[in-house]
């Protein structure tokens, strides 16, 4: 087996997804006044912090998951993983220019589109690894038809298309998206377990 | 068993614990002038960085304690996690907020909100891996009635009402609550010590 | 072998460049208004983080694969790998630079300085890698004369020289470096599926 | 044995490290013209951005020198790491501030003090470290009297003086500081491996 280890890839990954998570709270300004009204204009600022903030999470979540049942990576799969940390590492602006506007179409259409980008590279490393790992392996059988990845592509572009009619509309889909994702993909947990159960020492952490 | 391997919960964590102790140093704004007395209006916010540190020095102390008996994580494990991120990476926020208005009720009373959520969801994951590892394990027994931990929640309230009465009572209340935590978690470490001697091959790391 | 262990300076690095790949991403700075078209003054910063993006993915790739076919570290390879880090630390301040800059002379061949310096360290650090591990050994065999490496010297001179004539020719030249590089080195995953071919249990991660 | 592994402590102290070293090139203000004579003011922050990672790197390297020849670490440990990591995440203000005025006493002694109490910190540590393994063990044994430190200390505090009497002289002693300990510290590598000869499975990574 030529590939490489795993382990480095999840160590920088863990990294860039880190800084990414946390940069994005030195955006919010502090205020030059004393009172807590003086709160109010970070406030859209902070929400657009905790949706970006639940989104970057929710990709770490599913990245520990999608490397958790690999056996290995390659050239064309570290490419992969970086192309997704690209588009991950765009959500700082984004949600920056959203959070100060909020209320106006190209903030709220830029900030569906850096999300869609990172689904569709989510969605193209997953399938390099099922590759990567033959058509019987745990990814493979877990990932199978992804339904939920395709469903929210398609969510994307239909908050990225309301955000020319209806700001709030454009929210609510991005919300509702990451609500979708909340839970951790169960197929792969499911899949793993059951490959544990029949070989007991199986590919475990 | 088809919990997740704890170590790239322990990475990720450590990762953004280590860039919210860091980042909030470029908050210190350097002086035009170069004299000593420059450094004076500097010296507040330094204070703050000096408390936060503090505190942002328990909570990774206590998370390695916590993780350290911890046998595995779930998908509810880790947004608990997340949500104890969460609040600690408003602290550099707030940190900088109290630093030049350390005399106003509303950055103080901020402050303090912050260190009471982070609290809350530090007890919030500490009781979900007490679950998870079932009522007989290490940490369960460890952390049995919190009560260092619920008093900390009643001081950080009582921190937050003398914010708007005496800001200097406030900021000693947080101190305090500091020193309190200021030495690891000796319950952990007894019970983990104890098993140890049972089972000489537990779960050390 | 009183040589110290890798893990440790490969955590270090990829902890450095994961900070370096994603702070450049401070640099976009959010447009005040809110059209599409307040976007533009931004693009041309964004595609020069584009290229430091894959610049600096490409120098993790190769770390990787460098260390991954490496035994062990000496204080000389250490200092070697901190001054690799050094000149990829100046990259976001060139990025920044030439991106609000990309038609003058000075900020396009600084840039490409910092990639020829970059250049240079990576190729001691590699020789100082191969003599710690023998001529024999799997990294010496596979750097042999390093011909990509040197070509990647004389096409930075290159690209330095062009941009006091045209700024066009000499970015173009900076990409051209990058896609040579853009596929990892064959050269040490070949030499390292050969060593395990012989040695089945050779030093895999 | 209650104490806890070294694992954490290490990778955590990276993060720090690692953030402290990049955040510095933050504080290099990208000219706003485009000639390389745009530079000149931006070399003094150049250069003590040099000799700050420099230094930052010595602290590393020293560091991981340390925790290597260490066997695990208790709160105590925790506790004096994390203020030898709260007196380095000062280097990138004063670094700063000399920087910009590097003529001036006041920024020349801070950048000073802030070594020295780093030095400090730092020797303490390793005491600490040397009592947790016994008087008998490998670090005890490699510290001995720890001449090179105690010289440092010195030479900072006759640096903070001349700093008030001749900045070239002051910085001359941080340079020449630094010269003393690019060197890793040869006495634990060769305690190490005087171990590692008689006990041929110690305590490598």
């Amino acid at each position: 087996m030529a590939s490489l280890g795993k382990g480095r890839i999840e160590a920088f990954s863990d990294g860039v997804i880190a800084i990414i998570i946390t940069i994005m709270v030195l955006e919010l300004k502090v205020p030059h006044e004393t009172h807590f009204a003086d709160l109010l204009p970070v406030l859209p600022v902070l929400l657009s912090y905790v949706l970006s903030f639940v989104y970057v999470g929710i990709y770490w979540n599913n990245h520990h998951h999608l490397f958790h049942a690999t056996r290995g990576v390659n050239g064309a799969i570290m490419w992969a993983n970086l192309h997704l940390l690209f588009w991950l590492s765009l959500i700082p602006f984004v949600t920056h220019w959203m959070g100060e506007n909020f209320r106006a179409s190209a903030p709220v259409a830029s900030y569906g589109f850096v999300l869609l980008m990172a689904a569709i590279a989510y969605q193209f490393l997953a399938s390099l690894l099922a590759r990567h790992d033959g058509t019987n392996s745990v990814i493979a059988k877990a990932l199978g038809k992804d339904r939920k990845g395709n469903l929210s592509v398609l969510l994307y572009c239909a908050g990225i298309a309301l955000s020319f009619v209806n700001f709030g509309a454009a929210l609510s889909v991005y919300v509702g998206v990451a609500v979708l994702w909340f839970i951790p993909d169960r197929r792969v947990e499911r899949a793993l377990a059951e490959v544990q159960a029949v070989q007991p020492n199986g590919n475990g952490l």
